[in-house]
Protein backbone atom coordinates (compact mmCIF):
# COMPACT_ATOMS: atom_id res chain seq x y z
CA UNK A 1 0.00 0.00 0.00
CA UNK A 2 0.97 3.44 -0.02
CA UNK A 3 -0.13 7.05 1.81
CA UNK A 4 0.15 10.38 -0.07
CA UNK A 5 -1.06 13.56 0.98
CA UNK A 6 -1.53 16.93 -0.98
CA UNK A 7 -2.42 20.28 0.82
CA UNK A 8 -3.56 23.49 -1.39
CA UNK A 9 -3.59 26.23 0.95
CA UNK A 10 -3.63 30.08 0.79
CA UNK A 11 0.30 30.47 1.23
CA UNK A 12 1.09 27.59 -0.60
CA UNK A 13 1.31 23.67 -1.10
CA UNK A 14 2.61 20.89 0.99
CA UNK A 15 3.22 17.25 -0.45
CA UNK A 16 4.04 14.44 1.08
CA UNK A 17 4.51 10.83 0.33
CA UNK A 18 5.77 7.21 1.75
CA UNK A 19 7.65 4.74 0.25
CA UNK A 20 6.96 1.88 0.72
CA UNK A 21 5.50 -0.78 -1.49
CA UNK A 22 4.48 -4.03 -0.98
CA UNK A 23 3.12 -7.26 -3.17
CA UNK A 24 2.20 -9.89 0.11
CA UNK A 25 4.07 -9.55 3.48
CA UNK A 26 7.22 -11.10 1.85
CA UNK A 27 8.00 -8.75 -0.86
CA UNK A 28 8.33 -5.22 0.60
CA UNK A 29 10.28 -2.79 -1.59
CA UNK A 30 11.50 1.02 -0.75
CA UNK A 31 10.08 3.08 -4.25
CA UNK A 32 9.75 7.23 -4.24
CA UNK A 33 6.12 7.93 -5.21
CA UNK A 34 6.93 12.02 -5.24
CA UNK A 35 7.89 13.37 -8.86
CA UNK A 36 9.03 16.74 -9.82
CA UNK A 37 8.66 18.27 -13.52
CA UNK A 38 9.92 21.72 -13.24
CA UNK A 39 11.38 24.96 -15.79
CA UNK A 40 12.75 27.02 -12.97
CA UNK A 41 10.89 30.38 -12.64
CA UNK A 42 8.45 29.42 -15.25
CA UNK A 43 6.70 25.90 -13.66
CA UNK A 44 6.91 23.28 -11.03
CA UNK A 45 4.77 20.17 -11.07
CA UNK A 46 4.20 17.67 -8.29
CA UNK A 47 3.27 13.53 -8.82
CA UNK A 48 2.22 11.46 -6.23
CA UNK A 49 1.26 8.32 -6.85
CA UNK A 50 -0.94 5.22 -5.56
CA UNK A 51 -1.28 1.77 -6.85
CA UNK A 52 0.06 -0.62 -9.13
CA UNK A 53 3.48 0.24 -9.20
CA UNK A 54 3.89 -1.05 -13.20
CA UNK A 55 1.44 1.73 -14.30
CA UNK A 56 2.45 4.61 -12.08
CA UNK A 57 6.19 3.90 -13.19
CA UNK A 58 5.29 3.39 -17.18
CA UNK A 59 3.27 6.84 -16.47
CA UNK A 60 6.14 8.94 -14.78
CA UNK A 61 8.36 7.18 -17.71
CA UNK A 62 6.08 8.15 -20.57
CA UNK A 63 5.60 11.29 -18.91
CA UNK A 64 9.67 12.62 -18.38
CA UNK A 65 10.25 10.65 -22.01
CA UNK A 66 8.06 13.20 -23.77
CA UNK A 67 9.44 16.44 -22.11
CA UNK A 68 11.83 15.49 -24.56
CA UNK A 69 9.99 15.20 -27.36
CA UNK A 70 7.84 17.63 -29.95
CA UNK A 71 4.27 17.22 -28.43
CA UNK A 72 2.57 18.59 -25.89
CA UNK A 73 4.24 17.47 -22.52
CA UNK A 74 4.23 18.86 -18.50
CA UNK A 75 6.97 21.01 -19.41
CA UNK A 76 4.91 22.76 -22.68
CA UNK A 77 1.55 22.90 -21.53
CA UNK A 78 -0.19 25.88 -21.01
CA UNK A 79 -2.29 25.24 -17.62
CA UNK A 80 -2.49 23.01 -15.07
CA UNK A 81 -5.11 21.68 -15.96
CA UNK A 82 -4.02 20.79 -19.32
CA UNK A 83 -1.72 19.26 -17.20
CA UNK A 84 -3.98 16.97 -15.30
CA UNK A 85 -5.77 16.09 -18.78
CA UNK A 86 -2.44 15.24 -20.29
CA UNK A 87 -1.47 13.21 -17.17
CA UNK A 88 -5.23 11.92 -17.55
CA UNK A 89 -4.81 10.16 -20.78
CA UNK A 90 -1.11 8.86 -20.03
CA UNK A 91 -2.87 6.98 -17.59
CA UNK A 92 -5.31 5.63 -19.59
CA UNK A 93 -2.80 4.61 -22.46
CA UNK A 94 -0.76 3.08 -19.80
CA UNK A 95 -4.17 0.98 -18.04
CA UNK A 96 -5.37 0.59 -21.60
CA UNK A 97 -1.74 -1.11 -22.99
CA UNK A 98 -1.32 -3.13 -20.05
CA UNK A 99 -4.66 -4.70 -19.06
CA UNK A 100 -5.09 -8.42 -20.90
CA UNK A 101 -8.31 -8.48 -22.43
CA UNK A 102 -8.96 -11.70 -20.52
CA UNK A 103 -7.43 -12.37 -17.46
CA UNK A 104 -4.07 -14.02 -17.00
CA UNK A 105 -4.38 -17.64 -15.21
CA UNK A 106 -7.55 -16.67 -14.26
CA UNK A 107 -6.49 -14.24 -11.82
CA UNK A 108 -7.85 -10.36 -11.67
CA UNK A 109 -5.39 -8.01 -11.43
CA UNK A 110 -5.88 -3.88 -10.78
CA UNK A 111 -3.58 -2.51 -13.13
CA UNK A 112 -5.00 1.21 -11.80
CA UNK A 113 -3.19 3.79 -10.12
CA UNK A 114 -4.03 7.11 -8.35
CA UNK A 115 -2.55 10.44 -8.65
CA UNK A 116 -2.32 13.60 -7.31
CA UNK A 117 -0.76 16.28 -9.29
CA UNK A 118 -0.17 19.93 -7.84
CA UNK A 119 1.74 22.79 -9.38
CA UNK A 120 1.90 25.99 -10.64
CA UNK A 121 2.57 27.29 -13.70
CA UNK A 122 3.48 31.22 -14.02
CA UNK A 123 0.69 33.31 -14.59
CA UNK A 124 -1.34 30.96 -12.32
CA UNK A 125 -2.30 30.50 -8.77
CA UNK A 126 -1.06 26.93 -7.36
CA UNK A 127 -3.61 24.00 -8.46
CA UNK A 128 -4.07 20.77 -7.08
CA UNK A 129 -5.63 17.65 -8.99
CA UNK A 130 -6.87 14.20 -8.13
CA UNK A 131 -6.75 11.93 -10.95
CA UNK A 132 -8.86 8.59 -10.33
CA UNK A 133 -7.71 5.42 -11.65
CA UNK A 134 -10.07 6.11 -14.86
CA UNK A 135 -7.92 8.90 -15.68
CA UNK A 136 -10.67 11.83 -14.95
CA UNK A 137 -10.01 14.41 -12.16
CA UNK A 138 -10.98 16.76 -9.89
CA UNK A 139 -9.23 20.01 -8.27
CA UNK A 140 -9.13 21.03 -5.18
CA UNK A 141 -10.96 24.36 -3.67
CA UNK A 142 -10.76 26.64 -0.98
CA UNK A 143 -13.58 24.33 1.31
CA UNK A 144 -11.65 20.71 0.46
CA UNK A 145 -7.67 22.04 0.45
CA UNK A 146 -6.37 18.60 0.58
CA UNK A 147 -6.42 15.68 -1.21
CA UNK A 148 -4.80 12.09 0.00
CA UNK A 149 -4.54 8.46 -1.97
CA UNK A 150 -3.80 5.22 -0.86
CA UNK A 151 -4.19 3.81 2.95
CA UNK A 152 -6.03 6.93 3.58
CA UNK A 153 -8.27 6.77 6.12
CA UNK A 154 -6.24 6.63 9.64
CA UNK A 155 -4.69 9.96 8.99
CA UNK A 156 -7.29 11.71 7.71
CA UNK A 157 -9.25 12.82 11.19
CA UNK A 158 -6.56 15.27 12.21
CA UNK A 159 -6.12 16.77 8.88
CA UNK A 160 -10.37 17.46 9.14
CA UNK A 161 -9.72 18.52 12.79
CA UNK A 162 -6.98 20.94 11.92
CA UNK A 163 -6.41 22.04 8.35
CA UNK A 164 -8.24 25.15 6.48
CA UNK A 165 -7.50 26.81 3.49
CA UNK A 166 -6.06 29.79 5.79
CA UNK A 167 -3.65 27.49 7.83
CA UNK A 168 0.05 28.28 7.46
CA UNK A 169 2.07 26.25 5.66
CA UNK A 170 3.82 25.26 9.16
CA UNK A 171 0.99 23.94 10.57
CA UNK A 172 -0.02 21.90 7.61
CA UNK A 173 3.47 20.13 7.37
CA UNK A 174 3.42 19.47 10.76
CA UNK A 175 -0.41 17.87 10.14
CA UNK A 176 1.12 15.79 7.50
CA UNK A 177 3.93 14.20 9.32
CA UNK A 178 1.48 13.55 12.45
CA UNK A 179 -1.40 12.42 9.39
CA UNK A 180 1.49 9.45 8.74
CA UNK A 181 2.45 8.93 12.00
CA UNK A 182 -0.73 7.89 12.78
CA UNK A 183 -1.20 5.78 9.66
CA UNK A 184 1.90 3.66 10.18
CA UNK A 185 1.46 3.37 13.76
CA UNK A 186 -1.98 1.40 12.32
CA UNK A 187 -0.64 -0.23 9.28
CA UNK A 188 2.33 -1.84 8.51
CA UNK A 189 1.68 -1.00 4.89
CA UNK A 190 2.54 2.39 4.91
CA UNK A 191 6.60 2.84 5.81
CA UNK A 192 9.18 5.26 6.12
CA UNK A 193 10.85 7.05 4.71
CA UNK A 194 8.38 9.90 3.79
CA UNK A 195 9.60 12.39 1.20
CA UNK A 196 7.89 15.82 1.84
CA UNK A 197 7.90 18.62 0.05
CA UNK A 198 7.31 22.94 1.17
CA UNK A 199 6.25 25.03 -1.83
CA UNK A 200 5.60 28.52 -1.02
CA UNK A 201 2.96 30.56 -3.85
CA UNK A 202 4.90 31.84 -6.44
CA UNK A 203 7.99 30.32 -5.60
CA UNK A 204 9.03 28.14 -9.39
CA UNK A 205 12.10 27.58 -8.59
CA UNK A 206 14.61 26.07 -6.05
CA UNK A 207 12.45 23.66 -3.95
CA UNK A 208 13.65 20.38 -3.13
CA UNK A 209 12.36 17.48 -1.90
CA UNK A 210 12.94 16.79 2.02
CA UNK A 211 13.30 13.21 2.76
CA UNK A 212 12.07 12.41 6.50
CA UNK A 213 13.90 9.04 8.16
CA UNK A 214 12.92 7.30 11.23
CA UNK A 215 16.13 9.09 13.13
CA UNK A 216 14.96 12.21 11.68
CA UNK A 217 15.27 14.42 14.52
CA UNK A 218 12.54 16.65 14.33
CA UNK A 219 10.22 14.06 13.75
CA UNK A 220 10.90 12.37 16.85
CA UNK A 221 10.33 15.34 18.27
CA UNK A 222 7.19 15.76 16.86
CA UNK A 223 5.97 12.30 17.69
CA UNK A 224 7.19 12.40 21.20
CA UNK A 225 5.53 15.74 21.79
CA UNK A 226 2.37 14.51 19.86
CA UNK A 227 2.08 11.44 21.91
CA UNK A 228 2.44 12.92 25.56
CA UNK A 229 0.29 15.62 24.18
CA UNK A 230 -2.76 13.31 23.61
CA UNK A 231 -2.47 11.27 26.82
CA UNK A 232 -2.40 14.22 29.05
CA UNK A 233 -5.33 15.84 26.72
CA UNK A 234 -7.29 12.35 26.77
CA UNK A 235 -6.73 12.49 30.50
CA UNK A 236 -7.84 16.06 31.03
CA UNK A 237 -11.21 15.70 29.47
CA UNK A 238 -14.06 16.25 31.51
CA UNK A 239 -15.28 13.27 33.15
CA UNK A 240 -18.85 11.64 32.85
CA UNK A 241 -21.62 12.73 35.35
CA UNK A 242 -22.61 9.77 37.52
CA UNK A 243 -25.74 9.84 36.20
CA UNK A 244 -24.49 8.91 32.65
CA UNK B 1 -21.57 0.81 6.98
CA UNK B 2 -20.99 0.37 10.82
CA UNK B 3 -18.49 1.26 13.30
CA UNK B 4 -18.32 -1.10 16.53
CA UNK B 5 -15.33 -0.82 19.01
CA UNK B 6 -15.34 -3.60 22.72
CA UNK B 7 -12.34 -3.21 25.10
CA UNK B 8 -11.57 -5.80 27.59
CA UNK B 9 -9.25 -4.23 30.19
CA UNK B 10 -8.29 -5.49 33.79
CA UNK B 11 -11.45 -3.47 35.07
CA UNK B 12 -13.75 -4.45 33.00
CA UNK B 13 -15.44 -3.91 29.15
CA UNK B 14 -16.48 -1.36 27.28
CA UNK B 15 -18.73 -1.86 24.39
CA UNK B 16 -19.66 1.35 21.81
CA UNK B 17 -21.77 0.99 18.43
CA UNK B 18 -23.59 3.12 15.52
CA UNK B 19 -26.68 2.76 15.03
CA UNK B 20 -26.18 3.69 10.80
CA UNK B 21 -26.91 1.37 8.27
CA UNK B 22 -26.92 2.09 4.32
CA UNK B 23 -27.64 -0.27 1.30
CA UNK B 24 -26.56 3.26 -1.16
CA UNK B 25 -27.03 6.58 -0.02
CA UNK B 26 -30.96 6.83 -0.25
CA UNK B 27 -31.45 4.08 1.63
CA UNK B 28 -30.09 4.88 5.19
CA UNK B 29 -31.97 3.18 8.41
CA UNK B 30 -30.96 3.19 12.16
CA UNK B 31 -30.72 -0.69 13.29
CA UNK B 32 -29.43 -0.95 16.76
CA UNK B 33 -26.12 -3.21 16.42
CA UNK B 34 -25.42 -3.94 20.47
CA UNK B 35 -27.51 -6.90 21.76
CA UNK B 36 -27.55 -8.44 25.44
CA UNK B 37 -27.75 -11.83 26.66
CA UNK B 38 -28.31 -12.01 30.21
CA UNK B 39 -28.69 -14.14 33.24
CA UNK B 40 -28.70 -11.63 36.38
CA UNK B 41 -25.86 -12.84 38.81
CA UNK B 42 -24.33 -15.28 36.89
CA UNK B 43 -23.97 -14.54 33.04
CA UNK B 44 -23.76 -11.38 30.77
CA UNK B 45 -22.94 -11.22 27.50
CA UNK B 46 -23.11 -8.23 24.57
CA UNK B 47 -23.00 -9.13 21.09
CA UNK B 48 -22.01 -6.42 18.24
CA UNK B 49 -22.05 -6.84 14.45
CA UNK B 50 -21.58 -5.32 11.61
CA UNK B 51 -21.74 -6.25 7.65
CA UNK B 52 -24.47 -7.68 6.25
CA UNK B 53 -28.29 -6.79 8.10
CA UNK B 54 -30.10 -9.89 6.84
CA UNK B 55 -27.37 -11.86 8.33
CA UNK B 56 -26.19 -10.39 11.75
CA UNK B 57 -30.33 -10.33 12.29
CA UNK B 58 -30.88 -13.97 11.36
CA UNK B 59 -28.15 -14.49 13.51
CA UNK B 60 -29.31 -12.51 16.73
CA UNK B 61 -32.90 -14.29 16.09
CA UNK B 62 -31.94 -17.62 16.19
CA UNK B 63 -29.52 -17.05 19.06
CA UNK B 64 -32.46 -15.36 21.10
CA UNK B 65 -35.15 -17.67 20.04
CA UNK B 66 -32.58 -20.84 20.93
CA UNK B 67 -32.63 -19.49 24.68
CA UNK B 68 -35.77 -20.77 25.23
CA UNK B 69 -35.11 -24.60 23.80
CA UNK B 70 -33.69 -27.52 25.03
CA UNK B 71 -30.60 -27.94 23.58
CA UNK B 72 -27.39 -25.17 23.79
CA UNK B 73 -27.39 -21.95 23.79
CA UNK B 74 -26.42 -18.75 25.08
CA UNK B 75 -27.84 -19.07 28.27
CA UNK B 76 -26.48 -22.08 29.08
CA UNK B 77 -23.29 -22.67 27.61
CA UNK B 78 -20.75 -23.63 30.37
CA UNK B 79 -17.66 -20.86 29.45
CA UNK B 80 -17.45 -17.70 26.92
CA UNK B 81 -15.07 -20.04 24.80
CA UNK B 82 -18.35 -22.11 24.18
CA UNK B 83 -20.32 -19.42 23.32
CA UNK B 84 -17.88 -17.87 20.47
CA UNK B 85 -18.19 -21.65 19.08
CA UNK B 86 -21.84 -21.81 19.38
CA UNK B 87 -22.37 -18.06 17.87
CA UNK B 88 -19.72 -18.50 15.24
CA UNK B 89 -21.75 -21.86 14.26
CA UNK B 90 -24.77 -19.81 14.05
CA UNK B 91 -23.06 -17.41 11.42
CA UNK B 92 -22.07 -20.41 9.58
CA UNK B 93 -25.28 -21.78 9.47
CA UNK B 94 -26.98 -18.58 8.24
CA UNK B 95 -24.69 -17.73 5.66
CA UNK B 96 -24.81 -21.14 4.29
CA UNK B 97 -28.90 -20.95 4.30
CA UNK B 98 -29.06 -17.42 2.35
CA UNK B 99 -25.59 -17.89 -0.03
CA UNK B 100 -27.67 -18.80 -3.51
CA UNK B 101 -25.58 -21.58 -5.40
CA UNK B 102 -25.51 -19.15 -8.01
CA UNK B 103 -25.74 -15.44 -8.35
CA UNK B 104 -29.11 -14.40 -8.10
CA UNK B 105 -29.13 -11.82 -11.75
CA UNK B 106 -25.31 -11.76 -11.73
CA UNK B 107 -24.57 -9.65 -9.26
CA UNK B 108 -22.32 -11.14 -6.40
CA UNK B 109 -23.63 -9.80 -2.70
CA UNK B 110 -21.47 -10.20 0.33
CA UNK B 111 -23.52 -12.35 2.85
CA UNK B 112 -20.82 -12.11 5.08
CA UNK B 113 -20.80 -10.12 8.95
CA UNK B 114 -18.54 -9.65 11.40
CA UNK B 115 -19.04 -9.86 15.23
CA UNK B 116 -17.97 -9.02 18.90
CA UNK B 117 -18.74 -11.20 21.59
CA UNK B 118 -17.75 -10.03 25.11
CA UNK B 119 -18.88 -11.13 28.33
CA UNK B 120 -18.32 -12.87 31.80
CA UNK B 121 -20.27 -16.05 33.08
CA UNK B 122 -19.51 -16.47 36.81
CA UNK B 123 -16.40 -18.30 37.21
CA UNK B 124 -14.46 -17.04 34.60
CA UNK B 125 -12.81 -13.55 33.81
CA UNK B 126 -14.32 -11.32 31.45
CA UNK B 127 -13.30 -12.45 27.47
CA UNK B 128 -13.69 -10.71 24.57
CA UNK B 129 -13.95 -12.78 21.38
CA UNK B 130 -13.98 -10.94 17.44
CA UNK B 131 -15.76 -13.40 15.32
CA UNK B 132 -14.92 -13.47 11.44
CA UNK B 133 -17.57 -14.05 8.76
CA UNK B 134 -16.29 -17.48 8.16
CA UNK B 135 -17.37 -18.12 12.09
CA UNK B 136 -14.11 -18.72 13.29
CA UNK B 137 -12.73 -16.01 15.97
CA UNK B 138 -9.63 -14.57 18.34
CA UNK B 139 -9.72 -13.63 21.72
CA UNK B 140 -8.52 -10.41 22.83
CA UNK B 141 -5.19 -10.37 25.06
CA UNK B 142 -3.68 -7.95 27.58
CA UNK B 143 -1.41 -6.98 24.59
CA UNK B 144 -4.36 -6.15 22.37
CA UNK B 145 -6.93 -5.36 24.37
CA UNK B 146 -9.43 -4.17 22.14
CA UNK B 147 -11.44 -4.95 18.67
CA UNK B 148 -13.09 -3.15 15.90
CA UNK B 149 -15.53 -4.03 12.98
CA UNK B 150 -16.94 -2.12 10.43
CA UNK B 151 -15.17 1.08 9.67
CA UNK B 152 -12.53 0.89 11.35
CA UNK B 153 -9.74 2.88 10.25
CA UNK B 154 -10.86 6.27 11.23
CA UNK B 155 -10.91 5.80 15.06
CA UNK B 156 -8.07 3.33 14.86
CA UNK B 157 -5.15 5.76 15.65
CA UNK B 158 -6.63 7.38 18.98
CA UNK B 159 -6.97 3.88 20.58
CA UNK B 160 -3.73 3.02 19.89
CA UNK B 161 -2.29 5.64 20.85
CA UNK B 162 -4.07 6.08 24.49
CA UNK B 163 -5.71 2.69 25.20
CA UNK B 164 -4.10 -0.22 27.23
CA UNK B 165 -4.85 -3.32 29.58
CA UNK B 166 -4.54 -0.92 32.76
CA UNK B 167 -6.14 1.89 31.94
CA UNK B 168 -9.41 2.81 33.75
CA UNK B 169 -12.68 2.53 32.44
CA UNK B 170 -13.39 6.15 32.38
CA UNK B 171 -10.41 6.74 29.95
CA UNK B 172 -11.34 3.53 28.16
CA UNK B 173 -14.71 4.89 27.52
CA UNK B 174 -13.67 8.98 26.84
CA UNK B 175 -11.47 6.95 24.25
CA UNK B 176 -14.38 4.84 22.52
CA UNK B 177 -16.69 8.54 22.49
CA UNK B 178 -13.39 10.12 20.58
CA UNK B 179 -12.54 7.40 18.01
CA UNK B 180 -16.80 7.45 17.00
CA UNK B 181 -16.41 11.07 16.88
CA UNK B 182 -13.19 11.05 14.68
CA UNK B 183 -15.18 8.22 12.56
CA UNK B 184 -18.32 10.30 12.01
CA UNK B 185 -16.28 13.39 11.36
CA UNK B 186 -14.46 11.83 8.12
CA UNK B 187 -17.09 9.11 7.42
CA UNK B 188 -20.84 9.74 6.49
CA UNK B 189 -21.73 5.90 6.39
CA UNK B 190 -21.29 5.86 10.59
CA UNK B 191 -24.14 7.55 12.54
CA UNK B 192 -25.30 8.26 15.81
CA UNK B 193 -26.68 7.37 18.35
CA UNK B 194 -24.12 5.87 19.75
CA UNK B 195 -25.01 3.15 21.91
CA UNK B 196 -22.20 2.38 24.88
CA UNK B 197 -22.18 -0.45 27.47
CA UNK B 198 -19.24 -0.12 30.22
CA UNK B 199 -19.51 -3.32 32.63
CA UNK B 200 -17.17 -3.63 35.76
CA UNK B 201 -15.29 -7.04 35.76
CA UNK B 202 -17.51 -9.14 38.16
CA UNK B 203 -20.32 -6.84 37.41
CA UNK B 204 -23.07 -9.80 36.44
CA UNK B 205 -26.59 -7.71 36.56
CA UNK B 206 -27.82 -4.42 36.57
CA UNK B 207 -26.15 -3.08 33.58
CA UNK B 208 -28.17 -1.06 30.42
CA UNK B 209 -27.09 0.14 27.80
CA UNK B 210 -26.65 4.40 27.32
CA UNK B 211 -27.39 5.61 24.09
CA UNK B 212 -25.37 8.41 23.44
CA UNK B 213 -27.60 11.12 21.10
CA UNK B 214 -26.49 14.22 18.92
CA UNK B 215 -27.90 16.22 21.86
CA UNK B 216 -26.10 14.52 24.35
CA UNK B 217 -24.60 16.91 26.64
CA UNK B 218 -21.20 14.75 27.54
CA UNK B 219 -20.63 14.27 24.33
CA UNK B 220 -20.86 17.72 22.91
CA UNK B 221 -18.44 18.82 26.03
CA UNK B 222 -15.99 16.30 24.95
CA UNK B 223 -16.42 17.10 21.34
CA UNK B 224 -15.55 21.13 22.37
CA UNK B 225 -12.89 20.26 24.59
CA UNK B 226 -11.36 17.55 22.26
CA UNK B 227 -11.24 19.81 19.12
CA UNK B 228 -10.06 23.11 21.06
CA UNK B 229 -7.41 20.83 22.67
CA UNK B 230 -5.91 19.16 19.29
CA UNK B 231 -6.11 22.28 17.77
CA UNK B 232 -3.93 24.02 20.59
CA UNK B 233 -1.39 20.65 20.49
CA UNK B 234 -0.61 20.79 17.00
CA UNK B 235 -0.07 24.57 17.37
CA UNK B 236 2.43 24.03 20.12
CA UNK B 237 4.52 21.20 18.71
CA UNK B 238 7.81 22.69 18.11
CA UNK B 239 8.62 24.02 14.48
CA UNK B 240 11.25 22.81 12.00
CA UNK B 241 14.19 24.28 12.52
CA UNK B 242 14.83 26.54 9.47
CA UNK B 243 17.72 23.92 7.86
CA UNK B 244 15.28 21.58 7.14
Amino acid sequence: MTYCVAMRLRDGMVFASDSRTNAGFDQISTFRKMFLFQQPGERLLVLLSAGNLATSQSVISLLEERTHGNGQHLLNVSSMYEAAVLVGNTLREVVSRDTPETPTQGQHVDFGCSLILGGQIAGEQPRLFHLYPEGNFIEATEETPYFQIGESKYGKPIIDRILNYDSSLELAYKTALISFDSTMKSNLSVGMPIDTLTIPAGKLSDVSIYQVTENDRYLQQLQAHWTQGIQTLMATLPAREPAA
